[in-house]
């Protein structure tokens, strides 16, 4: 635990003084400080803001010239191709910097499903100066412990849009959602279909608006029954895929908005008897390497994953020397990645 | 730099008399306890044996009681399947053991390709209490220097057998060549040919070595222009297949001892019009994800890799605190993971 004692009287008001500012008890006030998860958030929203009107300096635990160059990066599953792309970038980065890295998975639970403490003590404990997330998200009181104690963090292609000032970095996902379906639309095709990742996220609206965008570009009509979302799940990809071949008009082709998804795809139209890219075309979302290996190899919009990584290091070292980013969002440019899933529309199609 | 100089009065001897024991410079001695490159290794086992004799105690430059219960983890390239594997385990289980993972990726030369020096010094400021090396090897300086300053390490699927009384887990190679041949006599094939890894390493000659029990034991002929060594290499393994399409009496079947290799496999016979497993049955050795996603998946010989790793991570946890484990080489077991890659050989087949 960090001590709210260790706020010297050099730095600032006591934590007696800011509870009495907030009208809470001081271990109450403490709890705020320490980042605990019992504090009903009205509450911790007054202990906050008087924390703020005071000038309280928080006072890491850890002492500066001890600090051992640590950045502490947090996946969601260590195991994927996604976490690998993102590890690599990070880790090449921070040796520039001559810093080094702390993975750790899932650190908003322990591993039984209770509220994790331990990172952030940890985290405070070995002087962490930085912490990138990816796109593992922390809870509430996570987040108010670091901008407590001046912990400078980055989310990496964050699922949801991030609070006002929190700096991030992800894809073009509009130009990247634009770029798939421009290319269908390219080969000949009109009726084309988006499985689209969970509703509500960043990236499955971004790139659901630049499909929209891309067909209203080229004067073709958008039919909302072609617009399914499944989750970023390969499971509910492949049974959207289904409910698309049971329309009374199919699509000819599909951008699915992850390569993972445009596999569930894939065994849908296998089930079927129907061929990639003869009777159906298949766009997918990221160039992770799976996209390579599956037959036909998927044509997909490459998403720099190890580029947005280093990204996001080198704009925490800034942070960690003081400086803020022009701005909170970095996104990187994606680009179509043509491979053998797609190709003109079947020659006889009803109309369309 | 750890200084020589930190071995106080108590700790016994000074480096000095070290220096006049081994018949060497103080400076000499100092480049050894450093585990610094420019030493003869002559002069460095001379000045090693004068350590040990003397009972000179290293003092790691870190204070015990700051540690904050890291453990290193290089890897060999981070964005693999493999590595992820590892990492999970690794990772999994240092969660358990209350400790925190820095993963840094090739360490034994900078990204210049000069040789790295700063990785030691970093490990000690920061007072990382154990190293895991998958399979990145380090420098015959940097385990001296790792010796030197007690901080264990654990190899992870060494490609060769090391050093006497250096700790490893590794998977049961013999037994997984076994298996895999076995499979494939089981479906009916004799003409079973092997693409082999690099040679000389401690996977490529166990797997090779099953294999070759295996026909033993079933009575069928080893034919040695049926074994081709490809260095793990997908291109070349690639290559090696078309050699073996090329023999005189091709072979029906391919025992490919790893699944990147197997991915070159099923390229080379792509580019011949064979299909698998109709026209050559083939067995990979791994099973990371790309084995799921070829087509058709890919028959091969699991290693636990998430559970080598974990396994490996708990060896060090007891070598830090003391302990020796019984053995120094710990296997786990292998399994077959039967796909749709492998069929019974062809009906019409030329004699065997």
């Amino acid at each position: 635990m960090v001590r709210a004692g260790s706020a010297s009287a050099a730095a600032g008001p006591t934590l007696a003084v800011v509870a009495r500012e907030a009208g809470v008890s001081v271990p109450t006030a403490s709890k705020v400080v320490n980042g605990r998860e019992d504090v009903a958030p009205e509450t911790r929203r007054r202990v906050t803001e008087a924390l703020d009107r005071l000038g309280y300096v928080r006072r890491p635990r850890f002492d500066p010239a001890r600090t051992p160059g640590l950045v502490d990066l947090v996946v969601h599953s260590p195991e994927s191709s996604w976490s690998g792309a993102v590890l690599r970038g990070v880790e090449a980065a921070a040796y520039e910097a001559g810093l080094e890295v702390v993975v750790s998975a899932g650190v908003t639970r322990t591993r039984d499903g209770r509220r994790e403490r331990g990172w952030l003590d940890r985290l405070a404990a070995r002087g962490s100066s930085g912490v990138l997330l990816d796109p593992a998200e922390l809870s509430a009181s996570q987040y108010a412990w670091l901008d407590h104690h001046r912990i400078p963090y980055v989310l990496i292609d964050p699922a949801q849009e991030p609070p006002a000032g929190v700096v991030s970095v992800g894809a073009a996902n509009w130009q990247g959602g634009m770029s798939a379906t421009e290319h269908l639309l390219g080969l000949g095709h009109e009726r084309i279909a988006v499985v689209a990742g969970r509703r509500r996220t960043l990236y499955a609206g971004a790139r659901v608006a630049g499909y929209r965008s891309a067909l209203a570009s080229a004067g073709v009509r958008h039919r909302p029954e072609y617009v399914r979302h499944a989750g970023f799940d390969e499971t509910i990809a492949r049974l959207r895929m289904h409910e698309l071949l049971d329309l009374p008009e199919p699509p000819t082709a599909v951008f699915v908005c992850s390569d993972r998804m445009a596999l569930g795809a894939y065994a849908a139209l296998a089930e079927r008897g129907l061929r990639v890219p003869d009777d159906m075309s298949v766009v997918g979302f990221d160039d992770l390497p799976e996209a390579r290996w599956v037959a036909p190899a998927l044509t997909t919009v490459r998403q720099p994953l190890a580029e947005m990584a280093g990204t996001a290091l080198r704009l925490l070292v800034r942070m960690m020397q003081g400086e803020r980013p022009e701005g909170t969002r970095t996104e990187l440019s994606t680009r179509l990645v043509h491979r053998a899933s797609t190709a003109a529309p079947p020659a006889l199609r009803p109309t369309a």
